[in-house]
C-alpha cells in the first residue's frame, strides 16, 4: 500500500520505519523538499522509502499519518492539500501541546474542542481517525514493550475508516483488537488529547515514556 | 478521629457513611442547616453522625473531605471559613465539570489551571491533597470493586501531608499502596481532573461507572 507520512520528528519515522518494514512504499512529507531529515530517513530506510513536500507524501499515499507536531498540523495538511487528502482516511497522531514555556506543556486547543476536531472541520472530506496519540513512538509499533494488556483509544465520525484503523493497528503494529477502545465520534479526541497532560506527568514521574494505561472493568452492567 | 465531609451528594453520602462505619466522628457539611439530604444521610448512619452547615463541619473536622460539586468548591469553602480549614488537610474529591450543556461535560477550568491549585491558592494554610477525584465514589471505598491492580493519584504541595492521605486510603478504603502515584505537587491535579474528559466518555460507553484506569509500566530506565 502506498502510505503518506507527514512530520519528520521521531513518531514520523517511526511510523514510516515500521511501514517499510511491512512492505509498503511510504513517503515522508515535510515542509520542503529538501528536508535533511526526511531525506536521511528515506536513504536509510530504503528503497520503498521517498520523501517530499506535503502535498507530494499526500498526493502519494491512499492513506496518511498526521505525524506532525500538533501547533502545526494545520498547517502541514493545507500544505499538503484538500484534493491530495479528499476521501483518505487520515490517522491523526498529533497532540496539540504547546511545551514554548516548558514543562508542563499547555495545550493550544482543549476542553470544548480539540485538534482532531478542527483537522474534521477544515478537510470535511477526508475521515479523520484520531488514535496512538496517547503511547510513545516505540509503543505505537509495539505494544509489546509494556507487558500485558493495555489499550488504545480511536475516535471517528466515519465507522468504516475506524474499522480500517482498527485492522491496520492490529496487523501491522500488533495491537490486541480488544485493547482499541472506539470511544464515538471525533469529539473524542478531546478526551484522549487532553490525557497527554496525565501522560506527560508520568513521563517525568517514571523518567521512560515506555509505559500506557489500561482501562479494568468491574461487574458489567451495574448502574449506580 | 473527628472528619468534616463538605457536599451532600453521592460522593459525601458514601465518603461519611463509610468512615462512620469505621468509627469515625463524622459532621456532614451543607449551605444550610436544616439541608434535607444532610439529616436523613445523619438519620441513617447513626450516632457517629451529624450535620450542620459547612462553617459547622469544618470546625468540627480534624480533616475535611470537599466532596462538592466542583463549580460550587470555592464558595463552599469560602461558606466552611479560612480559619476552621487552616493547618487542616483538605481532601478534595472535586471535579470542576459543567454539566449544564449536557453530556460531555465542559471544564470550568482546566489546561494551565485546575480547581485544586485554584483551593490551595485561596487557601494557602490549608493542605490540600488532590485525589479520589478519578474514581466512582463506590470504588472510592471499595476499591475491589474493579478486579486487579488500578491506580488513584495524589497531589499536593505539602509532602507529609500526601503520606497522610496515602495511608487513610489504603487503611480506611483498602488502596493498596502501590497502587498510589504521586504525581507531585498541587499543579498535577489539572492532569488527574482533565482524565474525567475520558472517564465520562468511558462511563457513556460502558453504562457503569465501576471501572478504573491502570498504569502499565515496560522496562524501567529506559529513555528514548
Amino acid at each position: 500500500m502506498r502510505i503518506a507520512v507527514l512530520g519528520t520528528g521521531v513518531v514520523g519515522r517511526t511510523i514510516g520505519t515500521k511501514l517499510v518494514g511491512l512492505g509498503h512504499d511510504v513517503r515522508m512529507g515535510s515542509r520542503t523538499a529538501d528536508n535533511e531529515r526526511a531525506a536521511a530517513w528515506a536513504r536509510d530506510a530504503g528503497p520503498n522509502a521517498s520523501h517530499g513536500t506535503h502535498r507530494d507524501a499526500a498526493a502519494f499515499g491512499e492513506a496518511v499519518f498526521n505525524c506532525t507536531t500538533g501547533s502545526g498540523s494545520l498547517e502541514a495538511l493545507e500544505q499538503a492539500g484538500r484534493e491530495n487528502l479528499a476521501g483518505k482516511i487520515l490517522v491523526d497522531i498529533a497532540n496539540p501541546l504547546d511545551f514554548s514555556q516548558g514543562v508542563p506543556p499547555s495545550f493550544t486547543v482543549c476542553n470544548t474542542d480539540c485538534l482532531g476536531e478542527q483537522i474534521q472541520r477544515a478537510f470535511p472530506d477526508t475521515h479523520v481517525v484520531k488514535t496512538l496519540n496517547t503511547v510513545n513512538a516505540s509503543v505505537m509499533v509495539d505494544p509489546s514493550l509494556v507487558p500485558g494488556d493495555h489499550v488504545l483509544f480511536v475516535s471517528g465520525n466515519d465507522a468504516a475508516s475506524k474499522a480500517q484503523v482498527t485492522s491496520w493497528l492490529e496487523d501491522w503494529f500488533g495491537w490486541k483488537r480488544d485493547n482499541v477502545i472506539d470511544l464515538g465520534d471525533i469529539t473524542t479526541a478531546r478526551a484522549t488529547e487532553m490525557l497527554l497532560a496525565l501522560w506527560v506527568r508520568l513521563y517525568g514521574l517514571f523518567g521512560s515514556p515506555r509505559f500506557n494505561f489500561n482501562v479494568v472493568r468491574g461487574q458489567i452492567g451495574v448502574v449506580e
